[in-house]
């Protein structure tokens, strides 16, 4: 039996001492053949085909050390490589080594940060770190607090939920199922929340789960970037007012999840002021620019005034999956006064109130959950050991990679940019070099926009080529914009975000040759060789004829298609 | 610079190299110092003082790594060690030499379970095992299945809000926020759900949070051992059909936070089936008794009907935290059905809807978060290490644990059991020798429940003494029962959880040795010589004069106080 035999046979400590003895190797290896970026990223394997491969057989009696150091070779092996420079498809990458340590750290501690007594130091780096991230936001180190959430969208969703509690207080008790007598009684007007077209699916996901309903979420129309237009914020707010309904959050978005664009928070703040509106920031993916004086205040200008900030350590500065804040502006009481119960088998405050007692720094009540994993650790550690410049370098190296690719992709053949990238993803077409010129002779204004749904495929195709048989790991999407209040679905194109300061820039040229490299291979009747011209007619008639189009192309909540002229797209 | 020191001058296999090195004999050495049971288990700081010990300073420049292992040190110097066997505070103890590798894995990898690309095996994991689990439950594996979620509190908000969008689909477009017409229109029923007045605050939260609000949920009355009473339920259901709602979800405890007691899940499945409603078993606690036939099939009947289940491997199987399930009687495709929104920037299943294309495997679209930690690959590896019969095994000893230490309090001068423990947690009084005649000679039935305020304040003032000074952490809780119709609230008691396998007999023993010299140290003037027959007719007298001791003693939804007579509680 293996637990007596740990506990009274073989010693935890030396059972651990044996398991790193034999692990670490396997591990430093691992990342050798990985950072260099000569491997592939992902040995890929069918889903059927890998179930085959692992030993999924659970057996009544245990198996020996040498089983579960083959069992970890195999999950590194069939996994992704995240310290593969090639790892580029997602908006994390792998974290560093001293990330590595410290999870293993808060492994042995075992720790929870629910209560002050059951993790002391991760609380008050809970409470520190939430400050400091705040003084970089500009807020009131003072005032502001901030509390750790697994993941991005649970902190977007504490963010929707306080202000929920504070507009709506009488939901906490009665829920919005109000009968008809409450909802004159109280004046009822239904919530509405703002967040534009191109901002992250939580959002939503959260409105719905709050019970406001994905109707009561105002997808906001962009500005041809992406980024949230202001003007149509403002109208769509004094639409709602008219109705009878109570806007009550705008979500802001630092950084797209498709482009890495960011909303104008300044213009945004004057509007939520005027009509008594929270202002929450989604910086999930962009947040990490607040290292980076100048791109904060070029990015995220007038940043300090928003009552809350979703600010993810995990995606840019490398810390181990999960790490992920929100912070509050005016302090995290304003949390805990929402969505606190008090449960006194955990929770003694009650017991001893003095602000040094320990119970008063129970944070674990100003969430939604009840054990929590202490991250704040993981992100104070490497805060520590890189310090406040490395993490800037950091931010500015992804900055830095997502220009120089952006600069080669100019120059390329087959490839051409969708347009100049804002923080840390680029975001690029496939079109062939023999088309480019009755591309751009084709163009209106929004011609790129108008590009083929043939190239769209192929760029599937290619990302899929790639991903299985080269050393790179890349993805696509697509997205829906806005103009002149006409909607503009854009199709598949390739899209970089850049993170690991692993890469290079000559990586970066590798990946262009790659992708040539893929082309030539799978597109094997190239599209430059059929009549493209003919190809390009038809979606100049489709753009003429954007009225018989809409129905077929449209989708719920779109009001159509529309290609106009933009001198800024080339 | 830091990062192109690792980049260009140190690479990161190195640098780990250095870092694994280092730290691995100091975090060996430093669970020899604990395991044994011969430490304390927490150096007590207060916030303001250990603020001042720690490091906080954070600077522009990066610290060393000799910098960053003093700091690792001093994290775990001021920390609880869980791998102490005197921890004994809280549900969850530390976690296993295997579980500390797994998650040095997981952070290696930095993988994420959102889709199948970016986690293959972790995917593969998280369904086996989902399937393995429910087996072990009572489910069919070839129908079943079921997600991880950051916690059991999460567990239980995404069965909730599963079971909420079934009952109430129109609610994801237009929450509950519906308009007089629409719900005519709808025939729309206010949502009621039930669970015990004794079952975990998590679900009075997720109700809140849903907008179904706390006043809907329903809080069941128990038996006098705090146990879901399914007449109470039935009677309760039957009213709230009659007030024109719609009961739609019902929460049976598998091992209630303070005393370890497990719903009857056959009775409740009966009441559920007759009136449509879903049965969700919060098995945060208890869920591990799957891994014992004769246990599981005592206090577990039925569980096979139930339509989802939370269980918890961080708590008494020792993964690390955080590794949660739900599992779901009808398959994952329920929840995905329920809560997805398909965002083709990541999702891309439309592409290749195939069974073994890579993203009809995507679990991410079935939760309510994005980027998701793959906990699955910690409970596999375990598993795999321990075998079924080991799992089985850990489970059972603490069982006999607790009921080792049930056996020695019941022969002990100065505490009396509270009662026999059902599962892993031992709840028991401070009640002097000297007085213990008086009390029982003063015994109608409830007079354990009667016991002095004076003895709850002695049971919080011994447990912060033995924290603080002994090498034993551990914790109180009061309750609220119910009988024959009546709210009774128990005063603080001793509340003492098994979970560790580096606990032992002689350990326990030591337990009582300890508390009972913390008496002497604390109790300045003993209770036992002052007038305890005065104390103990005041008591019997608040009994006999309830009407006038509610409004002070009374919480919201609280009937009142009542002592009887009833001869199991000695």
């Amino acid at each position: 039996m293996k637990f007596s035999k740990n506990n009274n046979g073989c010693l935890y400590s030396e059972e651990l001492e044996q398991l790193l003895t034999n692990l670490s190797p396997i591990l430093v290896e691992y990342i050798k053949h990985n950072e260099n970026g000569m491997k592939k990223t992902l040995n890929y394997e069918s889903p059927k085909t890998l179930m085959n491969k692992l030993n999924f057989n659970l057996s009544q009696e245990g198996c020996g050390q040498t089983e579960i150091l083959d069992d970890i070779v195999n999950i590194l092996k069939y996994s992704p490589s995240t310290f593969n420079p090639g790892f580029l498809s997602k908006l994390y990458a792998s974290t560093t080594p001293i990330g590595v340590v410290s999870e293993l750290l808060t492994a042995v501690l075992n720790g929870n940060n629910h209560i002050y007594l059951a993790s002391p130091v991760a609380t008050l780096a809970e409470v520190f770190l939430s400050k400091e991230l705040g003084k970089l936001l500009g807020y009131d180190p003072n005032i502001c607090g901030g509390v750790t959430c697994p993941g991005g969208s649970a902190s977007n969703n504490l963010a929707l939920l306080t202000a929920r509690n504070i507009y709506f207080p009488y939901v906490i008790e009665h829920g919005f199922c109000l009968s008809i007598d409450l909802q004159k009684q109280l004046n009822f007007k239904p919530p509405v929340v703002f967040t534009s077209m191109s901002s992250h699916y939580s959002i939503l996901k959260s409105a719905s789960m709050l019970g406001i309903g994905s109707k009561n979420i105002i997808s906001v129309p962009t500005d041809i970037y992406g980024a949230m237009d202001p003007q149509a914020l403002e109208d769509q707010i004094l639409q709602h007012i008219k109705l009878g309904n109570k806007p009550f959050f705008v979500n802001v978005t630092s950084g797209t999840t498709t482009m890495g664009v960011f909303d104008p928070i300044d213009k945004i703040y004057t509007i939520c002021k005027k009509y008594d509106i929270w202002l929450h920031i989604d910086g999930s993916l962009g947040g990490d620019m607040i290292f980076l004086k100048d791109q904060k205040e070029k990015l995220m200008p007038n940043s300090g005034f928003a009552n809350s900030f979703t600010f993810n350590p995990h995606k840019g500065l490398g810390i181990p999956l999960q790490c992920s804040f929100l912070l509050l502006r005016d302090g995290l009481n304003i949390v805990k006064n929402s969505v606190s119960l008090n449960a006194n088998y955990l929770f003694h405050s009650s017991d001893s109130p003095n602000s040094d007692s320990p119970s008063s720094w129970d944070i674990g009540d100003s969430t939604v959950g009840c054990g929590r994993k202490p991250d704040s650790l993981k992100l104070w550690l490497a805060w520590r050991y890189y310090g406040t410049k490395g993490f800037a370098e950091r931010v500015q190296k992804a900055i830095n990679h997502s220009l120089y690719l952006s600069s080669l992709i100019q120059k390329s053949e087959n490839f051409m940019l969708f347009r100049e990238p804002v923080s840390t993803i680029v975001c690029f077409w496939y079109i062939p070099s023999a088309v480019r010129e009755s591309v751009k002779n084709n163009a209106t204004d929004f011609t790129r926009l108008a590009y083929p749904q043939e190239f769209a495929d192929a760029t599937k195709k290619i990302c899929e080529h790639a991903n299985f048989n080269s050393k790179i790991s890349i993805d696509y999407a697509s997205t829906t914009l806005s103009h002149n209040g006409s909607l503009i679905k854009i199709p598949e194109f390739f899209r970089i975000p850049f993170n690991s300061p692993l890469v290079t820039n000559s990586f970066i040229e590798e990946i262009l040759v790659i992708l040539e490299n893929t082309i030539k291979t799978t597109i094997s009747t190239p599209i430059a060789d059929r009549d493209i011209n003919n190809t390009l007619s038809n979606v100049a008639k489709r753009s003429d004829d954007e009225s018989s189009k809409i129905p077929q192309e449209s989708k719920a909540g779109w009001s159509g298609w529309k290609y106009r002229k933009h001198g800024q797209f080339w």
